[in-house]
């Protein structure tokens, strides 16, 4: 697959969402009302637990996908309103279970919902709430839709167990990796890129280039997170750094570190990722082999080429303020790390 | 409505599934070759997971209703079998997630999931199986179906919020407790045997009378085994006389002998199951107060009505040997119990 990086052209990447924020913001104003309709029942519960993650601060990076590659394409009805917030629902119920799944006590700063209502309704809930995500979509009565969206549905919680069964194996390939995180984030970006022109009726060529642009924009989405959690090119060691470590998560930059370590750091790995053995001292001997190895460099550096294939997939797409929107997005994740 | 025991006619009730068993034999072969392909997965979990609980010896009282239904109507092609499979994945799913809930250790005689691969992998197995139950009734191509189905999956969680919300709590009225009971057990039988009719493309009569057959048939099956958990009329003390007591279940029984008790009584209630002082001593005494208050009789008393509403939904039906099976099964569930 041809990467170029289409920078020459003088246009210089604006590391913002702010234009997509901008084209998308009557439209996300619609789906913000549908969330709340639909996350509402008589059971306070509910609305209580989807409130407190809906309204905890997320980009809703995905749903703005949606609705403007709908947009892209000449859209003009209003279903896309509907598929914005199912894929919003689908990524909040997989956050739920997530967390407990991985135990987490915070997430963006805030407790989790696991913390404050407990493990039982953070099952649930996420239950219900993919529950209503598929309602709203066999609303809105495109098979094509509704079988993009499925399919990801199953995938997302494949890479989920998936990852489960490759956690804490350091021998974990770069590619076995890949195929967790196409699986459990890049498959929910590459369906809410493609239920666009979809509902739009454009063709099968558009439909694969959206596709694709979701599809490596979720895994450079993916390494930049990995990277950032270990402080990123800067090694700026913000408030969330080591996470991941101390979880014992095996991410793009502890596989490179171990595979290109003596046999005594792969022993310094199996104890701090394997046995848990990972406090501070820990951490900054981590972080200090992960230097020498260059394994937060070139996991940006792989997130860069995602990231290409991704503007590459949009480049035959006549110039529009949506595309120009999309693209900036591809620049944003990037620049979150760098 | 009107509740008449059509068993005046000489023909007594056939305590047995046997006639829907031997109906359905074929078609359920088909369904048990759909769930091995569709819960397989390169990650071996998955299927582990699945067939732990898919070959342990459940009924599979739902998809046999979803195959009857559809015949019942005349349907010869081959989609019911589809939507069967999604609605035991459906039930699957739904039990997977109950047992993390519950945090229950046993499930019919055999380890629950969780016990061996842990709540993790019990809480992603279950997502996973959800997205293949959609994936396959998106397959099937009914926006009916869809509707009916997606409409039953954010019901039933609603229901299991509900009941985590009402937990523990002896104030629950029966209304209320039938509320729970309608969402996370009669909405998954409703559907079940409401898709049969639509992919025959019965009448909207058809449907409303199926789908009242099964919302019936399951609060009698779910108020029948609420009553077997604490014996049943005969307080058989079985192996699984109980679980709920135990857990703290606010059931029927309970819900009948507390608002029928003493000032004492309900102190002794309170202990039990809002404190958890549910040992076999209690037990006994919990047996006693409902026997004393003809709990049991009246939670079977219940169940019978509801069968019998059940009864009268299929009556309009001309004869035939599905309707006479399906008929069958509501005598089944009742005759667990007497």
């Amino acid at each position: 697959m041809g990467v170029v990086v289409n920078l020459e052209d003088g246009k210089k990447p604006q590391a913002s969402i702010s234009a997509l924020v901008e084209l998308t913001a009557s439209d996300m104003s619609s789906v913000n009302e549908l969330i709340l309709s639909k996350a509402g029942s008589n059971v306070t519960m509910i609305p209580e637990v989807a409130n407190h993650l809906i309204s905890s601060g997320g980009k809703r990076l995905r749903p703005m996908m949606t609705l403007a590659s709908a947009r892209l394409f000449g859209y003009e009805g209003d279903n896309h309103v509907k598929l914005a917030m199912s894929v919003e629902f689908m990524h909040t119920a997989t956050l739920l279970h997530d967390d407990v799944v991985d135990e987490s006590g915070m997430r963006r700063g805030k407790k989790t919902a696991r913390m404050i209502w407990g493990n039982q309704a953070s099952v649930l809930v996420g239950d219900f709430l993919l529950g209503q995500a598929f309602r709203v979509m066999v609303d809105v009565g495109s098979m094509d839709a509704l079988d993009i969206l499925s399919n990801a549905a199953a995938v997302i919680a494949e890479g989920e167990v998936l990852q489960l069964s490759v956690a804490k194996n350091l021998e974990t390939t770069e590619d076995e990796y890949r195929d967790v995180i196409k699986a459990k984030t890049a498959a929910l970006f590459s369906a809410a890129a493609e239920v666009g022109p979809i509902i739009a009726k454009a063709t099968r060529t558009d439909r694969a280039a959206m596709r694709s642009y979701g599809t490596n924009l979720g895994l450079a989405f993916q390494l930049v997170d990995d990277a950032l959690d270990y402080g990123g090119s800067t090694a700026d060691l913000g408030k969330n750094v080591g996470d991941d470590f101390r979880e014992g998560k095996v991410t793009l930059p502890v596989i490179l570190s171990y595979r290109r370590g003596t046999q005594d750091e792969r022993a310094f790995w199996r104890s701090a990722i394997e046995s848990g053995e990972a406090d501070d001292a820990a951490l900054d001997k981590a972080l200090g082999l992960m230097k020498r190895h260059n394994a937060i460099a070139d996991t940006i550096s792989r997130a860069r080429q995602f990231g290409d294939i991704a503007r590459d997939a949009l480049a035959p797409l006549p110039k529009s303020r949506h595309k120009t929107a999309l693209l900036d997005v591809i620049d944003f994740c990037i620049s979150r790390v760098v």
